[in-house]
């Protein structure tokens, strides 16, 4: 379907637009005139419909209903309800997701399960390289159990080698934050299930970006954001599946209110719900909640298959025409070459990374930068097209064929043709 | 300044809101036509400000800034920022608030760090009849502990002579959410720490009803909600306090990327900040966040003084109003007579309580109910004035008078005069 790099130029990335069958969704997103986003991947863009749902929230449930809509407006049942309609993007079963807290305080709740299903073993494992924060929880958890689990940090080859009789689970992101690597869900949960341990998910980089299947690979338990390609907004709640065979099974600590059997008969002990409610903890955060739903309808709109093939070609497209237009300009990739190893993003490495990508920000070209020397661009294919691609990469030229990166940022703007 | 029951009438009232220095305020938030509010510390009313900040936060800095925003619209700084605007509410200082997750994750989180602080001693001391996710909570840290620490649950007049050298802490919610007894903070704040004990309160149903003095109290930490008195908007992100002196002593076991010194340097291992920051954990859901201002400012605009003094006569009004007027019909006041032992509420039992409070809710006076047989009015000195009073007790009055409680719910209404 892509042409050749040597004929490949606009008119050709807004024909592959024409026949992009995704192409209408684009209009359900707010994009800023004159920006290309390539950041969706950090905080996804806002749904036109966010506004409205935002206003009906605040003015009609909150001002005019005010408690009523705990029920009426079925507060409560939020956390349930948008679980569910997210299931079917991550292969989960009805009654296996719930919405609520951060994806930090859901790892905290799914890993204090696993090292509770798993007394009699040891070590959690989970990838060195990862996003800090997944291995920060790990080593909390881990120090609340007064030294009887630890933490081992293994890099991509090494975690199947590293899973043994005295791993408790794997715990693992699913789409490198950085690099844009994909795990092999299916075999790293095969193996960790053979050695009796967990197989743990985080879905941040991938929930909303590609097929994902946690009952078909059998995986324990999931957590992940909503605010990064499901488009649910600034810090908009996170989501936690755990398999149907582990609810009312496992325990986690944050033995709140929501969680109870019973919530409102006010009983003196704690009894955990025995369903996917036993993860909720306090009241959730409804304004943030209510907006997740307004970019989950829009997924509901879309084929899975046809967001991953876009995705695929996007980031395809982009490698291809970094490495042909800005050849002799130090760009590595950083990320895998064969697209079915790699996530909706692409990173190089370039030794003045920093300045290269303030610039191409100052320039309307929005990604973003991880130390020490990564430029990273997420390509969201419900609102980023083949000739979006085109023109940040048109940028990104005139950027290093001008030496454009060395001004001042103020000058930038002026500066690229 | 209130006059005689007996020659008390509307007009009396009329007079006492005219004289009322807060009365200017009640313009600031949006209240339903017709509709008599009491509910106010369970979700406090709409500012009317809320509607066009969401509006900003939505539109602008999300969907115009994107990405941008976590900087130039200041999402990172929120939850010490907005906690800085809250501390004056609760006698903190600066750097001792931070705003953040629910009420019940604040509390693990401080009820941990105690335990942490006091390894050689096993009992955690709370109120039994406290609001239940309190001891729930309370239960899941002692759980953690495997069996080492135990929660001993005591009613009000027990609290002090059960501290001994044993407790970890006394964890104990300032205001009853039932019956509104107010707990003395200075005199068990001392006890414990006279005993070696740590003190922590919950000031759900205190912060922004009346003054609360951490500081004078010495109290090591602390905890409450934004979407009662402090009219933050439904399931507002909770507050979070810590006595300056434990601040990087003290050690929570939920140890997200946001609670790092150093959070985008990106370490492999987690060292906490030694600051407030050392309480938060991840991303936090910068909608709702942002609302939680809308409601700070208008209370920072009151006297603390003065909205102590107008709780304590509008609740004083409503017990001489319903005992006079309702006398015979079979309510009992549930809450403390003399109002500096009350907080902002006044419970009355009833033996048909629920449909009673239906029946009020139906004509436009909203309470609730507390099973078994306790009705529940709250008053916010922001938004209710004394002519609301009498009104709502007109309306039971018409309710009981008529057995019009009896009626089914829709035609209530009509019924009531």
């Amino acid at each position: 379907m892509t042409p050749d790099t040597a004929t490949l130029d606009r008119a050709a990335c807004e024909a592959m637009d024409r026949a992009d069958p995704l192409a209408p969704l684009r209009d359900r997103f707010h994009l800023p005139e004159g920006m290309i986003y390539l950041d969706g991947n950090s905080l996804g863009a806002m749904p036109k419909g966010a506004a409205a749902r935002a206003h009906e929230v605040v003015t009609r449930e909150w001002g005019t209903d005010l408690i009523k809509s705990w029920n009426s407006a079925g507060w409560f049942d939020l956390p349930v309800r948008l679980g569910d309609k997210l299931a079917p993007l991550v292969g989960a079963a009805p009654g296996e997701v719930v919405i609520c807290d951060s994806t930090s305080q859901n790892l905290f709740k799914v890993l204090s399960a696993a090292v509770a299903l798993r007394p009699d073993r040891s070590v959690l494992i989970l990838e060195g390289s990862n996003f800090p924060t997944n291995n920060y929880i790990a080593e909390g958890v881990a120090a609340a159990t007064g030294g009887r689990v630890s933490v081992r940090l293994c890099e991509k080859d090494e975690i199947a080698g590293a899973i043994d009789a005295d791993t408790i689970a794997v715990a693992i992101t699913h789409v490198h934050y950085k690099s844009g690597h994909v795990h092999d869900m299916a075999a790293i949960t095969a193996r960790a299930h053979e050695a009796g341990a967990l197989a743990i998910w985080d879905l941040c980089h991938s929930a909303g970006a590609m097929p994902v299947d946690l009952g078909g690979a059998g995986a324990d338990f999931a957590v992940g954001c909503t605010y990064k390609y499901l488009n649910g907004g600034p810090g908009s709640p996170a989501f936690l599946f755990a398999a149907k065979r582990h609810q009312g099974q496992a325990l986690q600590p944050v033995t709140g209110w929501w969680g109870h059997a019973a919530p409102f008969a006010f009983e003196p002990g704690y009894r955990p719900q025995h369903d996917i409610r036993q993860f909720l903890i306090g009241t959730q955060p409804i304004v943030s909640m209510a907006l997740v739903e307004t970019g989950l309808d829009i997924h509901l709109a879309a084929d899975m298959g046809a967001i991953r093939a876009k995705s695929m070609a996007l980031t395809d497209l982009f490698i291809r025409l970094v490495e042909a237009r800005c050849a002799g300009h130090g760009f590595t990739l950083a990320s895998p070459r064969d697209a079915a190893a790699r996530g909706s993003q692409v990173s190089f490495a370039h030794a003045e990374g920093y300045p290269v990508m303030r610039a191409l920000i100052a320039a309307g070209v929005i990604g973003d930068f991880r130390a020490p020397d990564t430029v990273r661009f997420g390509f969201t294919p419900l609102y980023t097209g083949y000739a979006d691609v085109w023109d940040a990469v048109d940028r990104l030229v005139s950027i290093m064929d001008g030496g454009i990166w060395k001004l001042p940022e103020h000058q930038v703007r002026d500066a690229v043709t």
